[in-house]
């Protein structure tokens, strides 16, 4: 076992090495100078020139688009979090005046935002940058749309892994008097999740509808009332479309992958509290940060293989992206074994009925990682135009939109066996070896390889960016080519990363749940949870509104996405009505109206979901007690989860079922169905289903499930407070208010 | 409290009175002779001799499609019948040799056999009569069409209550020795619950599959290819889709309810078997009994009223069916009562944790028989296009088909929200009142009006069938508008029944869970259920797993229906090819071909499905031991509820969405949209979505909800014996098998 100096030495080396592989990468990024002569471009020539200025033009018209989401957006987020950190002030902190889980909720917050902005920023100043290397190397703009992915990632991870290590350092020197202290301390802490989980809200669910409703309108009035192609510049909403991605993808999927691992963390840290194998040796209480540690190290020597040799095809590129995910995954595999024996003590026990070894923490986090691995090839399977199922989705086009549509969704569902089965295992396994803790350290184990997961994952958008962004400047075919081979490697492994998100957030969601159910057993409660039987009535009556939530939640960003969608058709209706010019291209639309629209209307519509998420459990907390909250929140989980894959995978298919035609890979009656067929158009209708389902409800779900728990965790002592309708309705008073 | 005596008494003379108004009845309708001259028919000339003959022969071909599909599925039946009897004889019995449970089994099978085919009969024996009615009364054709479902729901309830009663009166003098044996015994009466279970997974799965393959098959090929109108006696599909109706709603929703009522029954004696108010006083079990009887009488009382005034306008029949279901709501009310204290002793011990009297028994049927009748109006609220959620969808479809189906599944996921509060409060406040007697018999209260919903619903696809009919037949187009009134006026009802089916599939398999506990629990037992908590990771596995088979259950049921249209496409394609007379009716189509696909396929498809709801409740008890099971099957219920009202809520919003863009209804933009605008297709494609949805997987998800919960109470001795894969990893090896 390591002393807690070196602890956080290897922590600060880790973190040290992640944000400066961060920083020479936005670096050489900067490096690249448009329009002047470079290793990239060596004719200066009025073309070029004129090609480079409607670049730089474009460029600044999505980066002010992205800026102006984000001020607004922060604008929202400001307000939140204050109302939010003094609910938790007054009536969550156990001491009056005391303001640990507020100041730990705050940090969690901060971060989270800060690493938000810095993935959006190296979003929209890479995306130009890779369409204006794409005109000469496929290799050479790889590399720029993956030096984003890293910087990106390591950013996040590592900004994220030393703020909450600090924060513990100077928690753990001003806050523990006693071991007793331990449990309550990590309680507070559970506030850094719960900031970066609000944060994730907003990203994932203000950012889904953000970059649907611009994606769907931009479809809709595009492609059905104008015949715009794809990415016109004549298209009013396209500049929101690719400022859609960065806020989507990009913000959304860093903070929603952010809260995952501030509450994987902030759970093993609140169930392994309990064990005096942890509270009388404090440095163990590292070991799920040195998990993480391991994980940047391991990804930095990973990610160094991404830039070595030629990347001219789609197989290559393809076969480099999933070369880092699998080499990441073996790589971490020696990596947590030394970890865990580093750090934890030869004997662990008070967490499972006999006492375990540092190898069964590592065996935990071996089936998370291993089975985060496996479910992401499994989404790939079922999302990728080069298997069966996406195929059989494609040639069920041939008898119309309908029968397109019921493959898919029959496809998302088959979709949910076998990560479900995965799910329940890893759950079921790490349980056996290490109780929550176990859990809590599976689902670490998957997050284990988030660098390289994010690296990938922001990859996706800036290459698609580019592609729109070198329509839109009007470069010849061949590098809307190299782009499109480059987006859609990115789009399989972007299937990955969704499989991913949802696996982790289930575990992370089934640990907190253990959290949440380890605080609100502690008998000084006064309702205490005594019967959780699955067959008690309010656990059921838990259990069924839960299993509903994720439908009521997600009806409701269906209809934002519909009704912002619906506001940028009229948008674009009055800018063509008004100026005709603009469908020639003779008169420049109004881009920012567009934009201010999709902005406005992401972070209007976001508050309904918003509410459901912290009410539902709150309500029937205050209501109930922390019994049929006991209920509620594996009820959302299991419901949550499978709805979520379903729905990510439907849409996929939809979407590569489309691409499958348009590439004229599909046959029908031994006939060619290609772009412009009636199977064409069917694709299009499935593929326009899609949109909202796999980037807005289906990922906003992931948020639900993880967001609820942790909300639970931290006013589980809120709830114990009252139970008022449960008090009125029983005769027993005890515990009951008066 | 009332004798044995009385208490069969009282049952004999209510099942007689059902029998005998279901036979005057009957009688009533044979009384109309087609093509003779008779009160609806005083003009005998040559024309109506035509129509008369025309009408016979397409009737005489649906009958025998009819006719051919029963026989098949006898066949398959009969096989699957006695294989689950021999499993049940040799591993489920508890002394090997006896058959308590197996005759039970059988009875129960066979009784809903009966009623499944008289329910076929009637309705192959009204739907023409109806059509013929037609031609000079509304009111007549409404007599024809809710007399026949008069015979169908008062046939089922009488006959399966008195063979309920017979059994019960004949196990209880032979069985009984001691009091300990009740338990015994009703565990072995929930035989007759699992046989009725069977047959209903073939009338709804089969059947759902059957009715949705010939629909849409006809409709693709008939309208998509050969712009044939609806029922169109051109179309070779038309007259499986005829058959179709009558196989799904009629027989399929039939078995469904008979399950729901057998079941629900068998719960409920389960569960109170182990109170000594319940075997110290036997007749007290005739409680359940008597609540269905009383149901018989009132829905009698109310049933008389539906042929008294005019029924000449949709309105006037809405309202009739309506204040069929009102009324006999309301007047079960005070009927309830009356059973409650006469058959139940003034001291309920034994059950919750404080005696109880008989008017908590009353307040549970109350709650479920009140919140029922919610359950269906809000169905209906969501559904009919009298109100703003259908209306919206079809506004949707001014953007095309896929918004019209995003905000149709938007809908679908709304309408989830009262109906998942309802019952969880339902299940709840009976549960606080009499524990999982409690839910047994909120569902019994909520079924207890079942003789009427079954009328109601049998009443719509005769209506249905008589408008094709009537087309077929070429009668002119006033007796068409006749028919389709008395349809639009069945179609709500009809979804106000499926709400209901839902809704008191939750209960029952709620109620069925907990008898399943009650078993599992006994401490005799080599794995009794002790740690039942849903933090438990075999509980959590369980509820994982269990979620995700409605997920995998609809995937199997839509894929099948995509698969035997597709079938009947190619079939309806050979015949146009090979004898183009058929397109313009110079020849006449082969119908028995494609009656023949839908019955092969329908047979065929449910295979698998079928497996799925045995196999993996018997494997993940087998090897993971009871605690899974009792994970599992709550995880199915949620989720499957959720999926189930979702499902079949988002159908009924595309069917009725469609209507209301026909009736020119729909205006956008101040234009109105009718039939063969762009919006009417949009609106096509989401009724073809939802076709399988609404009448496939979302109502075959009620018998996968129960059929898991039953098929697990019978076989509960079973999985008690082994659990080997927990076996194995346990190092305990206390009560593993050697």
């Amino acid at each position: 076992m390591i002393s807690f100096e070196l602890s956080n030495i290897l922590i600060l080396v880790s973190t040290g090495i992640g944000l400066l592989w961060a920083v020479y990468n936005a670096y050489k990024l900067n490096r690249i100078k448009i329009g002047t002569p470079n290793q990239y471009n060596n004719f200066q020539d009025d073309y070029q020139d004129h090609h480079s200025q409607l670049l730089l033009e474009i460029a600044s018209h999505i980066e002010s688009g992205a800026a102006a989401f984000l001020a607004a957006e922060y604008r929202y987020i400001g307000v939140v979090i204050i109302l939010l950190a003094l609910l938790i002030f007054f009536i969550v902190e156990p001491v009056l005046g005391q303001a640990w889980t507020t100041v730990a909720f705050l940090v969690g917050a901060l971060t989270s935002i800060i690493s938000g902005f810095i993935g959006m920023r190296v979003a929209t100043f890479s995306n130009y940058r890779c369409a204006y290397c794409a005109q000469t190397k496929m290799t050479d703009a790889f590399a720029v749309a993956y030096r984003a992915g890293c910087v990106m990632g390591f950013a996040l991870v590592s900004f994220a892994l030393l703020s909450l290590t600090i924060l513990l350092g100077i928690y753990i020197n001003w806050f523990i008097k006693d071991y007793r202290d331990f449990q309550q301390l990590f309680e507070a802490i559970a506030g850094y999740g719960l900031g970066g989980s609000v944060i994730a809200l907003f990203g994932r669910v203000g950012g889904g509808i953000y970059t649907k409703a611009a994606d769907v309108g931009a479809d809709l009035v595009g492609k059905v009332e104008n015949d715009f192609k794809e990415d016109s510049p004549n298209n009013p909403a396209t500049i929101a479309d690719n400022v859609g991605d960065n806020v989507g993808d990009i913000a959304g999927m860093g903070a929603d992958l952010f809260g995952s691992f501030a509450e994987a963390t902030c759970a093993a840290l609140v169930v392994c509290s309990v064990s005096p194998s942890f509270y009388y040796h404090p440095t163990t209480f590292y070991y799920p940060l040195l998990v993480s540690a391991a994980g940047i190290l391991v990804c930095f020597i990973v990610s160094i293989f991404a830039f070595v040799g030629e990347k001219e095809s789609f197989d290559q590129v393809s076969n480099a992206l999933k070369f880092q995910l699998i080499l990441s995954t073996l790589l971490m595999l020696p990596a947590l074994y030394y970890v865990a024996y580093l750090t934890l003590p030869e004997r662990i026990f008070g967490l499972a009925p006999v006492d375990r070894q540092p190898i069964h923490a590592w065996l935990c986090t071996v089936v998370g990682l291993i089975s985060g691995c496996i479910i992401g090839f499994v989404t790939e399977y079922y999302t990728s135009h080069s298997y069966r199922p996406v195929q059989e989705v494609a040639q069920a086009c041939g008898t119309g939109a309908a029968t397109n549509i019921i493959y898919g969704i029959a496809l998302g569902n088959l979709s949910t066996i076998i990560p479900v089965f995965l799910l329940a295992f890893t759950a079921f396994i790490s349980y056996s070896l290490l109780s929550m803790f176990g859990v809590a350290l599976s689902a670490l184990g998957m997050l284990s390889t988030l660098t390289i997961g994010l690296a990938i994952d922001a990859y996706g958008p800036v290459s698609d960016n580019a592609g729109g962004i070198a329509e839109m400047v009007g470069y010849p075919q061949d590098v809307r080519h190299r782009t499109d081979q480059l987006d859609a490697a990115g789009n399989c492994t972007a299937a990955i990363g969704k499989g991913f998100a949802i696996g982790s957030a289930a575990l992370v969601a089934f640990s907190l749940y253990g959290a949440f159910i380890t605080r609100a057993s502690n008998s000084l409660n006064k309702h205490p949870l005594t019967d959780l039987g699955v067959n008690s009535p309010l656990v059921f009556l838990g259990l069924l509104i839960g299993a509903m939530i994720p439908y009521w939640f997600s009806a409701f960003t269906l209809k934002s996405v519909g009704r912002a969608a619906f506001e940028m058709v009229e948008e674009v209706r009055k800018q063509l009505a008004e100026r005709p010019g603009i469908r020639d291209g003779r008169e420049k639309p109004d881009y920012d109206r567009c934009i201010a629209i999709s902005t406005k209307s992401s972070l209007q519509e976001m508050f309904a979901p918003g509410l459901l998420v912290i009410l539902v459990p709150l309500a029937l907390g205050l209501f109930l007690g922390p019994t049929a909250v006991a209920g509620l929140l594996p009820g959302i989980l299991v419901s949550g989860v499978c709805m979520a894959t379903s729905s990510a995978n439907s849409g996929g298919a939809w979407d590569n079922a489309k691409k499958y035609i348009e590439a004229d890979l599909c046959e029908i009656d031994d006939i060619i169905k290609g772009k412009g067929t009636d199977e064409h158009k069917a694709a299009v209708i499935g593929d326009t289903v899609g949109d909202p389902l796999k980037d807005t409800s289906g990922p906003s779900l992931n948020i639900l499930i993880k967001l609820s728990a942790i909300f639970s965790l931290v006013f589980a002592g809120v709830y114990d407070k009252s139970a008022w309708l449960l008090c009125a309705m029983t005769t027993s008073s005890s515990g009951c208010p008066a």
